[in-house]
């Protein structure tokens, strides 16, 4: 089968690409093809195997070739990030909302030209839900909670969740839309977004350097490990139709943590000390945005799939701590910020 | 003030240009120009009011030059309607979806430019709500009940309600979404909509014409009359920010009646021999799609801002015998009919 994965050479795309070269198929059928389609080009352990090929470049500029090029099956996880929405609204609308319907107009126009529909994973966001006037956000966000995003980044989200709901009921894909909750712990420099501190307290402490947490420790939020995110994924895709139940979105599961439970992990993992390096600095403008955030989800759709959210953070924190010994990016961020 | 119509020569965009114009004023600001924009011309009464500026030809054709012409208020109201969406993907994507990006990205382009924001009334529908099998369609329909568009139509309604939301936060419009419900009686000649017997078996009849109801005398469904329609949007136009109520849409009111209680209200307005015309002969295509649609809807919001649905359905019956009196498009299609 030749699959196509946008976001390719990203953070969760090439951990997914990992993990299906690794186990080699996928429901059922043999991975003799690998695309991994993104900006940058993917990571040299990737570009190693014989089954991949790269293709840099925007999305959109790619969109027009793939409409004669058959795929089996298509992660589609290429996105602008929450903050770079927010700052740049038509990079927005472009990278987020015209490119995955430029992608779904390919897939029809293959379908159109007699072709099988193509299995689609699309990677929505736990940023559809949201606190309106008239829709009070309830303290865990479930798989059929009404959205209401807050952000232009969840908007175009959800947009594409329909998207892919519509494309699949006429029968020009087979589209699933997941909604990822925070992978945490990302490797790599802290970076612009709101939620950037939800790794940043623990990565950077076990790499020996101090961190800053914005918010209260009280402070809940639905968690997920970049592992189970993956297999999410790959769970979703490989559920049947009817398994899957509809055509909405389903919430992917979450650990519901407060960051003072992070950090007893923490402790817990790597000792007092690296806990110390984490200082409590309020940022209003943080604070706010993470006040509009849902303090955790349920996934009762996803639980049905056999999926599960981690038991406890020291979990998460025991993987990052084997990534860094195994991937190179996350060595590389143990050094860099050392 | 000026104010856009999209959709202006149309049956519900003529009948809210008719009211505008008559009341003369909107949100206390006297209406100097009132242009409809739509495919076809606008009836020669509207062309007749000095006030009024007729555009023919498509929405998205227009949008260009719209970016430079300031508009205080906009009922957008233009669509493709739901059998044809069906019918022509493509179509439905271009009308519904591009079309209203456009327009709103006009009015982000005056605001850019340093100009005021436009109020902007979306007209949605009750389209959006639909059963999935992860999330049953409850009895009535609430303003927060979770929508799964089960047509390109709703899909489309439900889209731009979210892109109106997040133009409106990012304050490059001053957006509201409302949901009609089924119009009815509609005037004209029975078409290919799924719901035009909804109208037909009271129109038909009145003009002395049999009419054929293809689904069950007990199927329910959320109605408003023409006027009450109107008056929704002009409701929903005027009320503050906080008044309508957070970004989400709201649900116009509707009356929650069967069929039997229409051909019923028909019988008190015209009399048993009316009421004969109408014959009962299930169409399984029709009733298949019916039983996907609400059998009635709730208001709450709407009904925040005064506006109620009517008593009974003898009043809508009542409406459009009126129109029928008054209105050339009506009184032709009596003529036409008989």
């Amino acid at each position: 089968m030749k699959l196509l994965i946008t976001g390719g050479g990203g953070f969760v795309g090439s951990r997914l690409a990992r993990a299906l070269l690794a186990q080699g198929t996928l429901a059922g059928e043999r991975i003799e093809r690998l695309v991994l389609a993104d900006m940058a080009a993917p990571p040299p352990d990737l570009l190693a195997d014989g089954r991949v090929e790269a293709r840099t470049g925007s999305l959109l500029a790619h969109t027009d070739a793939l409409r004669t090029e058959p795929f089996d099956g298509v992660f589609h996880l290429a996105s602008a990030v929450s903050g770079e929405c927010e700052a740049d609204f038509d990079l927005g609308l472009r990278s987020n909302l015209d490119s995955t319907r430029a992608l779904l107009d390919a897939l029809r126009a293959h379908v159109n030209a007699g072709g099988k529909p193509a299995r689609v994973v699309f990677s929505s966001s736990v940023a559809v839900f949201g606190p309106d006037p008239a829709v009070p956000l309830p303290k865990l966000v479930a798989d059929d909670t009404l959205p209401a995003p807050q952000t232009s980044y969840g908007t175009q989200k959800l947009i594409c969740e329909h998207l892919v709901a519509d494309y699949t009921r006429k029968g020009y894909i087979d589209g699933r839309a997941a909604r990822l909750m925070t992978v945490t712990v990302r490797p790599g420099r802290p970076n612009g977004a709101a939620s950037s501190f939800f790794s940043g307290i623990i990565r950077e402490p076990l790499a020996g350097v101090e961190s800053v947490c914005p918010v209260s420790p009280d402070v809940s939020h639905p968690m997920s490990s970049p592992s189970h995110t993956v297999d999410g994924l790959i769970a979703v895709y490989e559920a049947s139709r009817e398994h899957f139940l509809g055509r909405t979105a389903m919430n992917l599961p979450a650990l519901n943590v407060r960051v003072s439970d992070m950090l007893d992990a923490l402790e817990e993992v790597a000792g007092p000390a690296v806990r110390k390096l984490v200082r409590f600095e309020r940022d209003e403008r943080i604070a706010g945005i993470v006040a509009n955030w849902p303090g955790g989800a349920t996934a009762a759709r996803a639980a049905r799939l056999g999926l599960k959210p981690h038991e406890n953070f020291a979990e998460i924190v025991r993987q990052y701590i084997d990534d860094c010994k195994a991937l190179p990016t996350a060595a590389q961020t143990l050094k860099a910020l050392q």
